[in-house]
């Protein structure tokens, strides 16, 4: 059975990953859209999300690619409409409305899919199998690129509440806690936040996993120069170094390359909603936006000069 | 039976609250303690708590008041050597790491007992029974006092991690928690930063039940001019007029003053720490927490100008 689904929010993402993602797919099909501009190819695009649901009693699932900061509203009133719902990460903007929209899921017995697209990659989860059980000497990730590269003039991730860097770090978070267990604690953080805006625009932290020795720590810069750089190091107790790059899509270990994945994140994340359709479960995982509440609750501000925000015209 | 204890941290709550508390209570004994400045009356005082765990195989409870930042270390090395644990709040800097408290205390079968003083008024508790089942119309709470009446020159409050204003907050955000069912999640907040701290010195917050509808607001201020306002005030759909003050100890309807509690919240958080040894069962309420988390995930920062930190000489 093919599902329809309405899509809301036509920016970057949604045209990148997610139209090319669900036209490949044999578990659903698109009948709408809702969004302030951007196309979605034949089907009809409505100015908001209830307009779209009001058009298209057919809609079974609906997917959210708005900025964080609208998908509660969207997402609630979705549930409300009795369907089921994915998110983009971050789910929410904070961790109460999180439970909030799951609460709401479950009590309407509607599915959640939280979804951490970097989780999907397949070097990950053959990295956590690796890692179960080995005791850890050292960890290092680095989740460096420009922001022009991949946002340019988006203006929303720099405001209260848009995550600044953490918009893309919240990615090898999502890694970092899928491929441990149990997940590193923060243990101090540094902010550099920009003077033009309210974000930071990088961050080191540190972690511990209570014996307080083993060094984990990790760097996040979104005024990266050069090619993305999106990596996770793990040295184990006994020698061994396991390296996933390429955004988890690449996994060598002590050099020898292991696992090189397809680009299939979004392919993976469609097919695994379609199972939790049927089979009625949710999937609403906060850990990696607590991993970004604790390095605020813990982390040193460090005012900086300016950030460019857009392209030279 | 009388259980031994050791208590780390001889600041201003201990001395103000634990030390008379245990001396009350019928079910401790101060054994020792442990602190780099500060007395306890006739028990030694060690330099830190190894130092005092070593010295006291006899203690079998640790009641833990250093600032925040230094709780982990030693609720582990406590809980470790088989002791059962009692944690000032907040308590820890992050989720993350009071979740690592947690789980090691399950797994060494100890006692967790992680304290929100604030909730064991008796007027709290009959707020939240009288709001069981009711719609909310409204809600403003008020958590004002002068940082320099209760804290003068106290440094680390004011450091990344210190929680600035949310230090005494929180105790606030415990009582909103405690007597909401659901819990409000946190919509939108502005921080005051002044430019020679860390942290904001005051907050405005903005909360949400779902509908969007009802204003639920909270100021917070730790540079507010008189005597302490520690009020939150409930109107219902029917009508109701439900207010909390004095922390928690009086609640009036509709303007009768129905509850006018001791000042006894010490002596219940011991009681329940009894109780809790005999049962066997931890207190692990990170709400609080989490809700100033989320509100430095939201919160936009407004930059003002100096407090001060110390009376004048």
């Amino acid at each position: 059975m093919v599902l329809a689904i309405g899509l809301v929010g036509l920016g970057q993402i949604a045209q990148k990953q997610h139209l090319p993602a669900i036209a490949a797919s044999l578990d659903f099909e698109l009948v709408a859209a809702a969004s302030h501009d951007g196309g979605a190819g034949a089907v009809p695009v409505y100015r908001d999300h209830r307009a779209m649901l009001a058009a298209h009693p057919e809609i079974a699932a609906v997917i959210i690619c708005t900025p964080p900061r609208a998908r509660r509203e969207v997402a609630i009133d979705a549930l409300m409409a009795g369907k089921h719902v994915m998110l983009e990460k971050p789910p929410a903007v904070t961790l109460g409305e999180f439970a909030h929209i799951a609460a709401v899921a479950a009590r309407h017995q509607r599915v959640l899919h939280a979804t951490w697209h970097s989780q999907y990659n397949a070097a990950v989860m053959r990295m956590r199998d690796l890692l179960a059980g080995q005791e850890i000497a050292a960890m290092h990730m680095d989740w460096k690129e420009n922001f022009l590269d991949f946002h340019p003039g988006q203006r929303w991730v720099w405001e209260a509440g848009g995550f600044g860097v953490f918009d893309m770090a919240i990615n090898g978070l999502s890694v970092m806690s899928a491929i441990f267990d149990p997940v590193p604690f923060v243990l101090a953080a540094e902010l550099r936040v920009p003077d033009n805006v309210a974000m930071p625009v990088a961050a080191e932290v540190q972690f511990g996993l209570g014996d307080d020795t083993a060094p984990i720590t990790a760097s996040f810069d979104w005024d990266w120069v050069g090619p993305p750089k999106r990596e996770v190091t793990v040295t184990t107790k006994s020698g061994s170094v396991l390296k996933l790059s390429e955004s988890g899509r690449r996994l060598s270990v002590d050099g020898n390359l292991l696992v090189d994945g397809e680009r299939d994140e979004y392919a993976k994340i469609y097919c695994h909603f379609a199972t939790l359709v049927q089979t009625g479960a949710s999937t609403v995982d906060s850990v990696p936006l607590q991993l970004v509440a604790d390095i605020l609750l813990q982390g040193k501000t460090i005012h900086i000069g300016p950030v460019r925000l857009s392209n030279p015209a």
